[in-house]
């Protein structure tokens, strides 16, 4: 399972209040935090920024990398933007957050990718919209994978977002989720996964609650990438519960070694 | 979803106890408790008294039959006892638990069903033992079906248990039991599931927690049926969320409904 850390993005008020006090400390600290929670990656977002989007991007890798042994996710449609933050990158292979079937978007992240073997996170959407049903997820999962082969990107290094709608405006909207992860999963064995959950449960009460069990339904589907809250104790837990039961922890290592570190208490 | 309460069974020792002193009273009790915890059927299981089997299980009928409005789950292998239980019978049809491909069982149990509307929960197991393997279970499922459906059984009176074994002694065990779901769902749509998930468990710690993350796999995978101790409130609210995330739930309405009634706090 690949967990990206999505705490550190300008969009939540503590975090844009850290990078306009230029607060290092406190971005450090929560990188540190989620490291030791159990991330793979750092996702790092300064999109409200707008005209000063790169360079808050460039600030924040640089404290990040500073401060844990991990790589970045560094999340922007902007070439510029990514570059940036890029060239301030040590630590390991980062994940570019995202490309999409979108033409604009698509040839930005594209000039950043081309002939390198950085991660991406591929959104399934065009300029036709968001898809809603299990086949449209699908066809655009298709498109979007041989598009990216095609122009060289290594298909282990794609991480496919069937992006999540909110059950609240249409019962099926989950069912039509998890069946197009295994759809694409079959179709793609190669292909990764990366997506939040929570727009799943917009709307409704206990909201993370219902987050983590969603979690759980999609890895019994064949997800293996989530970009999620580490810190989150019930959903950390379901994950590492789900994974052993889906086969993919030798001998229940990871499950007993939670169990000893008192993870599933919460 | 169907929910068969798992809490009459006389191996437990309190129900061994409580038939032995023929204490009404307590037995109605744990009936009326899993009716108002969710239950759809009560379990009653005297297997432990052997040669008093059928005078137990007629008396666990009578029993639960005054305390609840629900059918039973009528549950021996043996024609004898499964008549016994039948004549006390008063509320609605009840379940027979149960028939398998193993020839005695599935020539007693059969004498019982045949030419009835009863609902009867179908082992996948056969004389040759139990199934490991995803296609295993799919094989002996796809015979089981089609025999009873000969012998005049209709389908969607049929709840297949394609038996979990313990992820403890294979990391695969998990997998291959969901994944059975999914391939038996496809090729019986109109067949119902009913089995324990605790097996799944066995000799590990924090039992009751990886049993309800194994329920929301499930569920996923498209089961239908579960027997289970309802008065487990994570279990039951596991259940809740993930039939609503299956697309079982219109409105999200049992999903709010248990949010109100303050079922996800435990």
């Amino acid at each position: 399972m690949y967990i990206v850390g999505e705490l550190i993005n300008a969009s939540r008020k503590v975090i844009g209040q850290a990078i306009k006090e230029q607060s290092s400390e406190y971005i450090r600290q929560i990188a540190r935090e989620q490291e030791e929670a159990g991330a793979d990656y750092i996702d790092v977002n300064a999109g409200i920024f707008v005209e000063e989007e790169a360079a808050c991007l460039e600030w924040l890798v640089k404290n990040v990398q500073a401060a844990v042994d991990l790589p970045c996710c560094i999340d922007s449609p902007s070439a510029a933007a990514l570059e940036r933050g890029l060239a301030a990158h040590t630590k390991g292979i980062p994940m570019i957050n995202s490309i999409s079937l979108e033409k604009d978007r698509y040839d930005q992240v594209m000039s950043i990718v081309r002939n390198t073997d950085l991660r991406i996170v591929a959104l399934c959407m065009s300029d036709k919209g968001m898809p809603q049903t299990r086949k449209e997820r699908v066809t655009i999962a298709d498109e979007l994978v041989n598009k990216l082969v095609q122009n060289g990107v290594k298909i282990e290094n794609i991480f496919l977002d069937p992006l999540v709608q909110p059950i609240g405006t249409n019962d099926s909207f989950g069912v039509e989720f998890i069946h197009a992860v295994e759809d694409i999963r079959r179709a793609f064995p190669e292909v990764h996964f990366m997506c939040g959950l929570s727009n799943i449960s917009f709307g409704l009460p206990d909201r993370k609650y219902m987050n983590s069990i969603f979690a759980v339904m999609a890895i019994a589907k064949g997800l293996d990438g989530l970009m999620v809250n580490p810190l989150d104790k019930k959903m950390m837990a379901n994950i590492i519960v789900a994974e052993t039961l889906a086969g993919k922890d030798r001998s229940c290592k990871n499950y007993l070694k939670a169990f000893r570190k008192k993870k599933f208490e919460f």
